[in-house]
């Protein structure tokens, strides 16, 4: 059995490096110090993300090639939430010295299929492999705004639609399929599965909100509220969630929610399918606000409103819930620091 | 005590930002999906190295300080190698739970530090904190070449000068007192410790040879001997050490050699200091080819000469070590395969 430690860094590293696909973005590519990439307008996008082994995958339910994907697709989404086209990407990935080889091939598998799939022209321009006691990987992925302004988290205004493009609570549902050792209902629900283990941001959704003059943008990593209400903290605002508007959402998981809450001592259905869709990030969707009169991009479904922090005065308005904070309303009911931390996922607590 | 796991992602990565210093490069800093970053030449630089606990640092030795310092210096070290200007950087940090926050804190304060002193108007500009078993810092440095013509390993030509900017083997030389257990010595040469943890590469020679005509360039992390034989196989040359011109690289190692060497079982004085100067990489020095007739800018010294790789038809030139393929000599001994690997470091074997 071939062994990253047994065949070396440099070694495996280019058995890796030769399974790769050529981007359209590079000047020098990998095998000198750095590489050199084309920043066509003058400027370059850049963002970092980490996946680590028990925390963030595991590798009973990841293969290399899953975990490849997911480096990509979560990072690129970052990218796309600024309304960038994703260039290049560099890897770093630490590994015990018994990871074998072919694991490692199957890795770079990943990144290749992922990079073809979800954002032709870019790819892997540099790495580095190094060993140590759990799967680490690292992805530093770069964008091209193409002379576009960026899309910040900070633009949201009074009156705007919020809109989100791709899917919601899907990767959440498919990793509780997962953790709840029921493999009948993992199977039947396996696209849900999918989801969690291989992403599938829509990626050119970003450019296209970016175009359409989005004023606010991200990707939900961690949770529709949690990311709602960071666009809604850094911009002023209140974002208010329409309940009616994710129906459409929660429908096409009630499947798994049933085949998960008829064990005893879970929960119902329908908290299931509200704590996916509400909570759940790894779909990596991405979460724009738009003026009111803006069409909205192909993709795009319109789920709520941006609304002033201060002007919420209701007849309970002395209660800290409708204190004039920046937050997020799911329809009447204002969500506060603890309701959104307890729907949401932070990468260090790991809850 | 406060640990980033009680304090939770978001305010430990909000206490750590704002220790940063802010660079001269961003459009767009910390703080959204990505950041900006200014590409005034259309291209930029990117290069990624990681550091893992117990492979390339052990918290005994190294402070939360000195590997916020190293995970600057490594890696600009490597922009510097192009002949660019590093300009910003993104650190994805895993850690333990149960990391205090004052060690993060720490390790911000040698991020900047190390930007201020080694690369000024560089900065970092992103970041990602995740748990994990062991703490691991991967570091994605950036840089500009300003419009120059980026120095590769493979420009070596026959004929030029071979010439080294920085220390050789200090690095290596510090961690041999540290791991000798004999405080008495590296107390005394707490200089040369130093340079193991908080290297001090020379930057601005980078760009300087670049200037010269640098044919070839890389900085030494592994090694004088193992990173000269990348330049010759990426040249196709044979690299030639004049040993007479190490002589002062080793001179001032003497001192902690003979404070080794007295112990019984151990090495002679000569063997410490030829495999600290020819096989200790972490000085991050810079390592360029020069033609002939050109001026050495100013901090590289000759070390040697870059000759034909099949001219050397010496009398034994039937045998292995004199065959045509390109390497490294040292004086008249030719320097191959497992003679380069015991001198050098593998990241994955940890030899």
């Amino acid at each position: 059995m071939e062994t990253i430690a047994s065949l070396g860094e440099n070694a495996s590293l280019k058995r890796t490096i030769s399974r790769l696909n050529k981007g359209d973005h590079e000047l020098v590519g990998p095998g000198d110090d750095a590489a050199v990439i084309k920043a066509i307008d003058g400027s370059y996008v850049v963002t970092t993300d980490t996946l680590v082994q028990d925390h963030d995958f595991k590798l009973e339910w990841s293969s290399g090639y899953d975990l490849g994907w997911k480096a990509v697709a979560s990072n690129i989404a970052d990218v796309a939430a600024m309304g960038a086209v994703p260039t290049v990407l560099v890897v770093a990935l630490v590994a015990p010295g018994s990871t074998e080889v072919s694991w490692l091939e199957a890795f770079a598998d990943g990144l290749r299929e992922a990079c073809l799939a979800l954002a032709p022209g870019c790819a892997v321009v540099g790495g580095d492999l190094a060993s140590g006691a759990q799967i680490v990987v690292s992805v530093t992925a770069h964008g091209s705004l193409e002379g576009r302004t960026p899309v910040l988290r900070s633009g949201a205004k009074v009156g705007d639609v919020l809109a989100v493009a791709g899917t919601l609570g899907r990767a959440a549902c498919g990793l509780d399929l997962l953790a709840s050792g029921n493999t009948d209902a993992a199977n039947a629900y396996d696209e849900l599965v999918s989801v969690q283990l291989r992403p599938q941001p829509p990626i050119a959704a970003g450019v296209a909100a970016c175009i359409a003059g989005a004023t606010a943008m991200l990707d939900v990593s961690d949770g529709l509220v949690k990311d709602a209400s960071r666009i809604a903290a850094a911009s002023g605002v209140r974002i208010s969630i329409d309940p009616t508007l994710l129906i459409g959402f929660e429908a096409v998981l009630e499947g798994p929610a049933q085949a998960l809450a008829v064990k005893p001592g879970t929960h119902t259905e329908a908290h299931y399918t509200r704590k996916w869709v509400l909570g759940g990030g790894e779909d990596h969707s991405l979460l724009a606000t738009f003026p009111a009169g803006a069409t909205l991009p192909r993709g795009f479904k319109r789920i709520g409103t941006v609304e002033a922090s201060a002007t919420l005065d209701s007849a309970d308005s002395s209660s800290a819930a409708n204190s004039d904070q920046p937050g997020v309303l799911l329809g009447l009911e204002p969500l506060t620091g603890a309701a959104i931390d307890a729907l949401g996922w932070d990468s260090v607590t790991g809850i």
